[in-house]
């Protein structure tokens, strides 16, 4: 299997550290010569003679010229990342340092690796199944808690034993039905259809609730676009300013990772509220090409949250319900934000009040507030949560945060429901095992235990970083 | 020393690898409760129980709460970086993941590290003296082979070594003015008084060649400032993209470091020549603010190079005598470059070589090129380094390259001036010591045996990036 795959027999490295400077870089290797190359351009210690997980600070050299001092981290196999010999290097952390490191190894017989590499040989010599695998994928790009949480709870097993319970249930279930088939011929007494019936049951339910959890697996991993829409001078940008300015509103802003301008996020009880001024985009028009503008209106059409902002001052009733019959899409959120009420009169407020049957249409929750004064602010903030959850998130259970998973449980749910129906209309039971069949390959996809389509490895591993 | 210095009793920790996303991450501690720290969130080992220079695997935690899989890296004082025990913690490289990391370390009671302090604590604790520290920074932002070589043969003491030798010198010259003071009073013959001018000429020459040193040193450390002027149409843009184009133009583009956005960096062995097209910020005026511009036209008139471009079909002898009369700065290089030689016709062409004459006054050299056949492009490239070089860099030779050392240097070279003059007008010996103590003082602030101002620690260390 292994050398088939990945030219199995050759040693990889890359730079494992973020790019850019810093006080140091790491170079990581892998494979059968990890330790030899080193031990040429390291030539004060011989590595092979050193213990596993031991650090080794010296010179590394090529042909009599200094690279860098730097220190070496050594890992035997089988106890390391890969599972393969591996060294790691720390150099300084210059891009010209870590790049010589790097040209040094190659010409003393490393190659580059690929991205991902490094995880997929843990993959292929047993050390992670594959969904341990793209929880390492989801860690490193984790932005929140809860994102950070349901990883780390999936690459320590948690979701793959879930799975291979699920698998024995249905390879019990699949015994039973073969002592069926062996005892067909026979004709029989089937005591045990009842029995059949439930254990198919009680797997199906068990799928069926990995199913339901995406919805908050996805929600925990993309965040929830929400867009702030209202006219001219509702206040829109304002509240959008106090949304983000409150102390509990982490605005991350991290070198090196793409942002869309006119999207912040708001962090809230661990889901990424990815909000949206819709004058941003309005301003923008000039300078953006239609195509982009196009783009982030189909993002705000299709976003979960629609957050309106009308002036209570100027804005009739009228003007709200329009605007609302216009914005709102179907399945959307919304929530409808009364604003500017430091400037309101009794009478605005009273006329407000009246109208408010109107506005809590379709679960419509109105809050009153006045973003200048932030007041109500945090109300506001704190409700967002109760829009896309119907429950805290808890991270100790089983969420599925992964699309392919998810496609694969529903194919597997797909399998069970026509067992569970050919069970009660009685169907052959060698039928019934086809099916059954079905049901495991989908599950063992998705920990990798089966590979019908190797292509599949590509695809996963090609998204991860370079010297993962 | 260290207690007043650095509030020296507590543990300081930082990221240590760049910021952003990559494969693993290190938060580094160091101080003398960075083993007890970690061991308060990696309770599956005891640390303190385990070997220096060994590695760790496991889970981090905090309150039973998993941060992450971690590799732990373990240095016993005195066998560490700093002198202290140091621990690195390789976690997944998610900046989410680090800063949960160092939250963590904070909470357990280590603080933030100030920008070098690590580095600072190893100078402190005689880990490394003032010009080795520096030589970390150096490395560290190095960019070129020339610099990383320096800043290689500083940091292993080659600087020292040389700075200490001078020391010596003038301390058994010290010894021997001493010599005179004791038996001044006695009225003796001096058969010294000629040994010891040769000694102060030579301590002086050994300075004055360090001195010399660090105009290469600054080219090296900051490359050379090349403006391509000339009329519309000449090519310049078209000759800067032909020398940018070749293979051995290193233009860098690393992530996270700012760049002017009208230069562009070519290296010729070893040095780098900052490109500026002056056409680029003609037309970048509508955009960029005046101050912008003036600072721009600043560094143009200061650059170390001028390369004036003319097209040889359309621009005469007089044109091109014309500019060079505007545009040439006193100190400044001009190479001329005679453009579009693959539409010329012979009389051009001779026209061309009968003024030559003119355009080499000053050392201006001629090249007759096709920027956009590319000829001559790289005779023309090859050239630049002699521009600014009397000789090839020898990095094994020590080039001072820090101005902090060049000012200590200057200020020796005249205490040793007046010490040379005061010897050859035979003042007194009590007079010759005061001056000598000053040249050893300003020799011995270089390496930081003698800090009269610890405000230079905080401006040497702060230029470092946190972590190191």
């Amino acid at each position: 299997m292994q050398n088939t795959l990945s030219g199995w027999d050759d040693t990889i490295v890359a730079i494992a550290t973020p790019q850019g400077v810093g006080a140091i870089g790491v170079i990581r290797l892998s494979g059968k010569d990890a330790i030899a190359i080193i031990d040429r351009l390291f030539a004060s210690k011989e590595l092979t003679k050193q213990a596993t997980h031991t650090l080794h600070v010296g010179l590394l050299k090529e042909a009599g010229i200094v690279i860098d001092e730097v220190v070496v981290s050594l890992y035997k196999n089988p106890k390391s990342y890969t599972g393969e010999d591996v060294v790691e290097i720390s150099c300084h952390g210059s891009p010209y340092v870590q790049q010589q490191v790097v040209e040094a190894c190659i010409r003393m017989g490393a190659r580059m690796a690929k991205p991902g590499e490094f995880t997929q040989r843990a993959f292929l010599n047993g050390k992670l199944d594959l969904t341990q695998a793209e929880a390492v994928a989801d860690l490193i790009a984790a932005e929140t808690e809860a994102v950070h949480q349901t990883a780390l709870q999936q690459m320590k097993g948690g979701f793959s034993n879930d799975i291979k319970q699920l698998r024995e249930q249905l390879i019990h279930f699949a015994a039973l039905i073969e002592l069926e088939l062996d005892f067909g011929e026979e004709d029989v007494e089937f005591a045990d259809r009842k029995k059949l019936e439930d254990l198919v049951d009680e797997i199906l339910h068990s799928v069926q609730k990995l199913i339901r959890s995406f919805k908050l697996g996805n929600i925990i991993k993309n965040g929830v676009t929400t867009v702030i829409a209202g006219r001219p001078n509702a206040g829109k940008s304002t509240l959008l300013n106090a949304l983000l300015n409150e102390e509990r509103a982490i605005v991350t802003a991290i070198a090196g990772t793409t942002r869309d301008t006119i999207e912040e996020k708001l962090v809230v009880n661990g889901i990424a509220f990815r909000l949206i001024d819709t004058a941003g985009i309005r301003e923008a028009t000039d300078v953006i090409e239609k195509m982009g503008i196009e783009k982030s209106m189909e993002k705000i059409n299709s976003a979960g949250i629609l957050m309106y902002v009308f002036d209570v001052n100027t804005n009739t009733e009228k003007d709200v319900l329009d605007d609302l019959e216009k914005l709102q899409q179907p399945n959307q959120q919304v929530l409808i934000v009364a604003n500017k009420i430091d400037t309101a009169d009794k009478a605005q407020l009273d006329q407000l009040h009246a109208g408010i049957h109107a506005f809590n249409k379709d679960n419509r929750q109105v809050f009153e507030i006045s973003a200048l004064n932030k007041t109500q602010i945090d109300e506001l903030v704190n409700y967002l949560p109760s829009l896309v959850l119907s429950e805290k998130i808890n991270t100790g259970q089983t969420i599925v945060v992964n699309s392919r998973h998810y496609a694969s449980l529903l194919d597997c749910e797909t399998s069970l429901l026509k067992v569970q129906s050919g069970l009660r209309s009685g169907i052959s039971g060698d039928l019934l095992a086809l099916d059954i069949r079905h049901a495991l390959q989908a599950l063992g996809e998705i920990t990798g235990e089966i590979l019908h389509d190797r292509d599949i490895l590509g695809t996963i591993f090609g998204k991860f970083c370079i010297g993962k």
